[in-house]
C-alpha cells in the first residue's frame, strides 16, 4: 500500500485503504492468519487456495512461487481463489523485473459493468498489469482497469455537479448517460465497447470461474461496502523469463530504444511531453521518496485514531501545509 | 483463411487476402517453403525463426508446439521471430479449444496508431485473441484488435462521404477528427485512450523487440502495400491448460453458467440480445456451412485469373444472386 502511495495510486494506498482492511480484519471478515494451501501444482503451475486471508499475502507468494517456477521452464502462471483485495496490480506484476522476467498479474472484482447491451452489472473493472524490464529507461509498467474511468471520477463528477464526458458511463437503463448522478445509480462503460467488456468477461471467467471464486453478479460488496461476507476474490499471476527468448542485454537495450522512439515521435498541438505507461508513476515515486506522500488532513485523523484504538502509537505528527 | 470466410471475419478471409499472399510469394518476398528453426527451447517456452515463411505455416507449428509443451508443464508460451501476416488471432487461440486448454495469440503488425499526445503512427492496431473452453455453449472467443475500429472503416466511410463517430480517428495533426478523409491521412484512435495505447505498446515489445522483429515505425507496409521487403511480423502463443487448475467438467460447466447469466441479464431498451464474444461467428459459421460463404462477383473474378494465371482449372461457377 505504501509502494502504491508512492508512485502516486492513491486510490490504492494506505491512504484510502488502510482503514478499510483493518476494519475487515476486526469485523472476522478477513483472516489475519495466512493458511495458503498448495491446491494443485505442476512444472509451469501452482493454484493456491488463500483462505480468506489478506489479499497482498497471497498475491506475494503466488508471484514468488511464478517467478520461482518460470526461473525453470521459461513461464508459469500462479492462480489464486478464496483471496481478497490485492491492492495495484502492478505491483505484482512489478516483482517478476529485478528476475529479468516480464511479470503480469490481473483480478477480478465485483460487478460494476454491464456487458455491451446490458443493463445489470454483470463483470468488474477487472484490472491487468504488465511489466516488462528497460536497461537505462524506467521498466515499462502497463496497469489498467478495463473500464473508461474509474467510479471515484464518476463520484468526483457528482461531488462537482459536473458533467460526464461522452462514453464513461450509462444510467440504470442502459442508455449513455452525461449526468454524474444517473451514471452513479447506474453503470462504467468498458474500454472500446463490446472489446473492454470482452477483456474483462475474458478476465473474469479465468480469474473467477477457473479458480471456483466469485464472479459476475455474484459477489458480495467490496471493501467497506459489505462488512459481512467475505469478498472471495480471484487473482492470475505470470512471469515470463526474456532470457527464454533472447539474451537480456539485448532485450532490454530494444526496450530502451523503443521507449525513446515513442518519447521522441511527434507530438500533436499543445502537447509537450509523450509518456509511455508507468512514467508519470516511477516519477512521482522519486518525487515522494523525497518529499514525503501527501496525506489528507481527514485520514491523517483517521490514522490517529486508529493507531490509539490498537494501541499503537502514532509517531510525532507536524502538518505541512 | 476459409475457416475466418466461416466465421463471417471475411477481412481475414480468402476473399480479401488470397491474391495478395500468393502476389506476395510470386515477388518473392515471402517464402514459400517453410524452414521453421527452434533457437532457444525451454520445458515451457519455445522460440522459432519462421524465416519469412507464410505466417499461417508460423503460427500453426507454434501453436502445437504450445499446446504440447502445456500438456506437460500446465501452460507454454511459443514466440515467432522474422514471420508474416498470421490471419485472424482467433484461429490460433482455439486451437488450444479441444485440448480444454485456453489459448492465446497476439501478432504486431505495421503502424497506424499514434501514441497519446502523439501525431505520428508508432504502433500497430496490434490484436490478441483468447479462447475459453465451455461445455454446452459456443467457447468464449475474444479476438480483437486495439483500435476503436479499424482502418476499413475509415475507408468505407470516406468511400461514402459519411462522418465518423467521436473517438474513432486523428487528423495527421493528431486532432481528433470526424472527417473520413482527414482521417485516412491521418490514424486510428486506440481504445480508451491511453489505456489500448499501452496494450498496443505492451504486444509490440513483446512480439516486436522481444523477438528481434520489426517493431514501430520500422515496419515496412504490410501486405499488399509493399510487394519488395518482407514483413518480419512477430507473434506469441500461450495455452494454459484447465486442469492444472480446476477439474475440466466442473471449469466447463461454470464457463456455461457464467455465459448464460450474461446472455439472461437485463438488456438496456431496444436490445433483444446480449452478445458473448465470437457468438456472433459461431452462429455465422452454421450458417455459412450449410448455405456457403458469399463472395463478391469482383473477388470471384480475381479468383479465376488467379487460377487461370497459376494453371489450376476452377470449380464451375453459378453465380447465386
Amino acid at each position: 500500500m505504501i509502494e502504491a502511495n508512492l508512485r502516486g495510486v492513491d486510490t490504492h494506498g494506505t491512504t484510502r485503504q488502510l482503514c478499510i482492511y483493518v476494519r475487515r480484519l476486526q469485523e472476522g471478515v478477513m483472516n489475519p492468519r495466512t493458511e495458503i494451501v498448495v491446491v494443485r501444482e505442476n512444472a509451469s503451475t501452482v493454484f493456491l487456495d488463500c483462505r480468506n486471508s489478506i489479499g497482498q499475502v497471497g498475491a506475494a507468494h503466488a508471484m514468488r512461487r511464478a517467478i520461482e517456477k518460470a526461473t525453470h521452464t521459461g513461464v508459469a502462471v500462479v492462480a489464486v481463489t478464496h483471496s481478497n483485495h490485492y491492492g495495484a496490480a502492478a505491483y505484482w506484476a512489478m516483482q517478476a523485473l529485478p528476475h529479468d522476467m516480464i511479470g503480469f498479474s490481473s483480478t477480478n472484482a465485483p460487478a460494476t459493468v454491464a456487458p455491451t447491451g446490458g443493463r445489470k452489472p454483470m463483470l468488474g473493472t477487472n484490472p491487468f498489469a504488465v511489466a516488462i524490464p528497460a536497461a537505462e529507461e524506467d521498466p515499462v509498467v502497463l496497469d489498467l482497469a478495463t473500464t473508461v474511468v474509474p467510479f471515484g471520477r464518476i463520484q468526483l463528477h457528482a461531488k462537482q455537479n459536473k458533467g460526464l464526458e461522452p462514453g464513461w458511463a450509462f444510467d440504470t437503463d442502459g442508455n449513455p448517460t452525461l449526468d454524474p448522478h444517473a451514471a452513479l445509480k447506474g453503470f462504467l462503460a468498458p474500454i472500446g465497447g463490446y472489446k473492454g467488456y470482452g477483456i474483462a468477461l475474458a478476465i473474469d471467467l479465468l480469474c473467477g470461474v477457473m479458480t471456483g471464486s466469485s464472479y459476475g453478479a455474484h459477489f458480495p460488496g467490496f471493501l467497506a461496502e459489505n462488512l459481512e461476507d467475505p469478498t472471495d476474490v480471484g487473482s492470475i499471476f505470470a512471469a515470463l523469463s526474456v532470457a527464454s527468448f533472447i539474451d537480456v542485454d539485448r532485450f532490454k537495450s530494444g526496450i530502451d530504444r523503443a521507449v525513446r522512439e515513442i518519447k521522441n515521435s511527434g507530438k500533436a498541438p499543445g502537447v509537450t511531453r509523450i509518456y509511455v505507461p508507468g512514467e508519470i508513476e516511477f516519477e512521482t515515486k522519486r518525487q515522494r521518496a523525497v518529499h514525503g506522500i501527501p496525506i489528507p488532513e481527514a485520514v491523517l485523523a483517521d490514522f490517529v485514531r486508529l493507531g490509539s484504538d490498537l494501541g499503537i502509537p502514532f509517531p510525532q505528527v507536524v502538518v505541512r501545509k
